[in-house]
């Protein structure tokens, strides 16, 4: 894997991360594709939209079909008919997010599935195993993702346990000949001394690109946004830099700001099934009455297919009905408007107008939209 | 519009239905989109597999979003961006079935929404209004579909009420400048005399084209294979035959050798979001667990696109998921299935060998495919 930068404009850079299935421009955003699909879209959609990357889950797909299905089908890509790079978590966050019963032991984690409650084990070692059976490019080490709000105490601890996870999958993934890549995951809360201290310790290991891992989980966005200022100047600057779980674009104006190469987030599908849909003037709820008669297209300065080819009236009809189109269509728009936006801002960098970029986008993205024509002016 | 029979083989025969928006192949089958969409189906997916006309349900379009919103928007093709024909049923099949609480007079019928319970009163007038406003390219007209088992007393009087209504709905048709078409429907029961009465009346009336109603509501195959046979040469030769809601694969090969040109029924879209594939083999519970490692596609004479690019053990995977991928990698398959065997029916008919046709399809519609070899000897 070659990271190659195109451009910086101040700490905010462009690139080329280039894999052996294909070329990522970042800033890059991935879609999250948790149990082998990006929910409603089929693999050919999400590549035309633009995508180039796209990020599956482990722990879901471990427990469902499993691994060895995977592997046994010929891997990932042709299981899912997704023939570009993929980046695959190492399944540590669902583990401490979703699984009910889990016991954390220097070893590794022992969790009950949401699925069956069947009892699982998951060591360092056995999360790169399972990576390397579904084949993905991008492998992810196994960490722990430490919940808001958490003592300094325990963070410290958990710090040094994400160290020696972070060299047992390093030491277990030298030994097995495969061509994936592993990137490594700073931990450390809120706390930025620990965080300091995380990153020392993973870029000591030494890995393929460097993720922060453990934001997004409910501390206050200046917590988040200090953590990314304060730890991607000292992040290596020849690798990919990885911010887990991120995906507002608020939030990724900020992180970018300060040199993060690659986001995932369900953001834009999830809130597209729920009906709220980004746009150039502003945040809509389709399922609002105010749409009803509405022969107008969702975003006039959109040509995703969507907008290309329906009415708010009829989106917001088919919300209605819960159709399985308007979840379609509606997440067609959301992966167009986010895989647009980042187009644009990569074209930013490369011409030096970050900051432009930024000043022009924040309203838009901190704004309702409403037909009403007063909410323009206050928001 | 124009009806040409090309071929006759027996009684079964193929033709062209030309509309002002394109021909119709007879045999057709209409894919069904109650609220304006083929669930889980863009328009052109649909058209792309080969369908030339699909059903939408005026019922539930007058509920929601309301056809004033559609004819504002600017019809029903464009709303839901179909630029073929459109089959507009009258409402009153949903009417009977899922309307809470009715209240059928002669001058109409007085029901409760299934969404809102809120009070709506439809006439025979006020269906080809809605159905006018809708901008559909056939209208049916406004008839009683009498449930199964009736006493023979009760169809009787609701065939002389079908009949009153049929004229109420020409007449009222025959005053508005529009260039749709109306068919009429015949009912009866299971009662082969009022059957025929039904018929005659209807015919006297005079319709583009002349459906048989009533049917697949719950009675025997018999009875409903016996009244087919009985009403169909009574039929006007020169008009469309439209068989409603009846889209078993083994009824339509017994309702075409008796000269049915159209069908409409949610049985490939609705078994596809249930699981349950057709193929050429028989059919396939896709969730069932002999398919969890089965690396061959789900119909290995089949072209769409999700036998070119899945497995059936991805595909069982999307199942056991509930992924709406898994909805809608299957609706194309069985839409496909479909789309081909109207088809090669239709091609069956010009070369003069529909028997054997037939012959060669039923052992395959009767048949549960397993992957266990047994299961090919004995079913």
């Amino acid at each position: 894997m070659q990271f190659k930068i195109l451009k910086k404009d101040g700490f905010a850079r462009t690139a080329l991360l280039e894999t052996k299935r294909g070329v990522i421009h970042t800033p890059a955003f991935m879609p999250v594709g948790t149990n082998g699909t990006v929910k409603a879209m089929t693999p050919e959609e999400v590549r035309d939209i633009g995508y180039e990357i796209i990020l599956s889950n482990t722990y879901h797909l471990y427990l469902r079909p499993g691994h060895e299905t995977i592997k046994e089908i010929g891997g990932i890509h042709r299981f899912i008919n997704w023939q570009g790079p993929i980046l695959t978590d190492s399944g540590g966050f669902q583990i401490y997010s979703l699984a009910s019963l889990r016991k954390i032991t220097s070893e590794g984690v022992e969790f009950r599935s949401h699925i069956d409650g069947s009892l699982h084990f998951i060591s360092p070692e056995r999360a790169i195993e399972i990576q390397i059976a579904l084949g993905s490019d991008i492998m992810m080490v196994f960490d722990e993702c430490v919940p808001y709000p958490a003592e300094k105490q325990y963070v410290e601890k958990s710090i040094k346990l994400t160290k020696d996870w972070a060299e047992r999958c390093k030491n277990y993934f030298e030994k097995q000949r495969t061509n994936q890549s592993l990137f490594g995951i700073i931990q450390g809360g809120v706390y930025d001394d620990l965080r300091e201290k995380s990153l020392e310790e993973i870029v000591k290991i030494g890995f393929d690109g460097y993720a922060i891992g453990g934001l997004s989980v409910g501390e206050p966005k200046e917590d988040m946004y200090r953590v990314v200022k304060n730890v991607t100047p000292l992040m290596p600057e020849d690798k990919p830099r990885y911010l887990m779980g991120v995906g507002d674009l608020i939030d990724v104006l900020h992180a970018v700001e300060h040199g993060i190469d690659m986001f995932d987030c369900v953001m834009p599908t999830r809130n597209a099934r729920n009906g709220t849909l980004f746009t150039s003037r502003g945040r809509i709820s389709i399922k609002r009455s105010e749409f009803k008669d509405d022969s107008t297209a969702l975003d006039p300065e959109c040509d995703c297919y969507t907008c290309r080819n329906y009415t708010k009236a009829f989106l917001r009809h088919l919300y209605m009905c819960r159709e399985i189109l308007s979840m379609r269509l509606n997440t067609i728009h959301n992966l167009y408007f986010y895989c647009k936006f980042f187009e644009k801002m990569r074209t930013a960098i490369a011409e030096g107008r970050f900051q432009d970029f930024k000043k022009e986008w924040l309203p838009v993205l901190e704004k309702n939209f409403s037909s009403e024509p007063d909410d323009f002016h206050h928001s």
